[in-house]
């Protein structure tokens, strides 16, 4: 995917693991949408993109910076929780600020997260992780202005990328920023079975 | 001030109390820095704009919105916590994330809350008092999104404004968000000994 096209562009109907990508509608840090969704879609992997209401996405750059709109794919409500293998939390402050308000995306957190499948969160997104109180007594990274945030909600924060954690019997995969999209996007091909990734 | 000038004119030299509001350069809420400056300046209260480093404050209107620019008058640097007898937090989702960051911006929380002066903070601003674990024990208010990270900094959340608390020898000022303001800026004039504003 160039950046003249979008996320649901060339879509791919492989059967295999659905990934899941959960935004809100505005304030979502580009590169970390887009980044993960391309390295899923090139190595043949299903992807489907949720907001609350099912609306298209204003993007950012830095926060602040309009980056264009990607179309969603499917409403909150329309997601089942046993169809998704691995849930995929981008960020952007403003985007993980609103979406940790959004009591049934905090219930599909903790629900992905109870069946055994994978929660993957960059940067602000962790909030998330925080708000569904998926941290306690685990290994986590996020932006560092989360770190008191997920320290407080009971999580060991590491200035690290990825973060792996399996403990208790649920997995996060967490990242910092922008520049770890490339290793965020290889731990999640990897916990999908791409091991080559 | 109307909204075309700037909190910056029309500077008061009245003696008595100094208030200074601390901001990130950039993502800070207009009316949530506007609204208590005109109040106070419009009581005759000497009013200062601190910015990590003395840069103009770039002002957003629901987060996302460019709204203007505002000319700090002094770097935090500059900032003598011994002559702040009240200190203001606007808020703004990406002003709060960026200021909990810088550790000066931090230890003047820290500082002038140890002083005995009161700290007032409105919407994403608790962030500031949650990363300088001032909330701890306390009774405090703020954007709705913020209310877990306050909880488990060990403050317990009212949805409710303004919230003043003396608990522990500190004084907090809290409030949740734009509509908030004026009951907001009443208290901390209220504080500053202003009985009837």
């Amino acid at each position: 995917m160039t950046t003249s096209t979008t996320p649901t562009d060339d879509r791919s109907t492989d059967a295999g693991p659905h990934v899941v990508f959960l935004t809100a509608a505005k304030g979502v840090e580009r590169s970390e949408l887009t980044g993960p969704w391309e390295a899923l879609r090139a190595a043949g992997v299903r992807t489907s993109l949720a907001t609350p209401d099912g609306a298209t996405v204003a993007t950012v750059e830095g926060d602040l910076e309009p980056a264009g709109d990607v179309p969603a794919d499917l409403a909150l409500a329309d997601v089942d929780a046993a169809d998704v293998d691995l849930l995929v939390l981008p960020g952007g402050t403003v985007n993980a600020d609103t979406l940790r308000l959004e009591a049934d995306a905090v219930a599909l957190v903790r629900a992905v997260a109870a069946s055994g499948a994978p929660v993957a969160a960059i940067c602000h997104a962790p909030w998330l992780l925080v708000e569904s109180d998926l941290v306690r007594g685990k290994d986590v990274t996020s932006y560092p202005s989360l770190r008191t945030d997920v320290t407080n909600a009971g999580g060991t924060w590491h200035d690290d990328a990825p973060v792996v954690c399996r403990k208790g019997g649920r997995t996060l995969v967490t990242a910092r920023n922008p520049d770890d999209v490339p290793a965020f996007s290889a731990a999640i091909l990897e916990l999908l079975g791409h091991r080559d990734a």
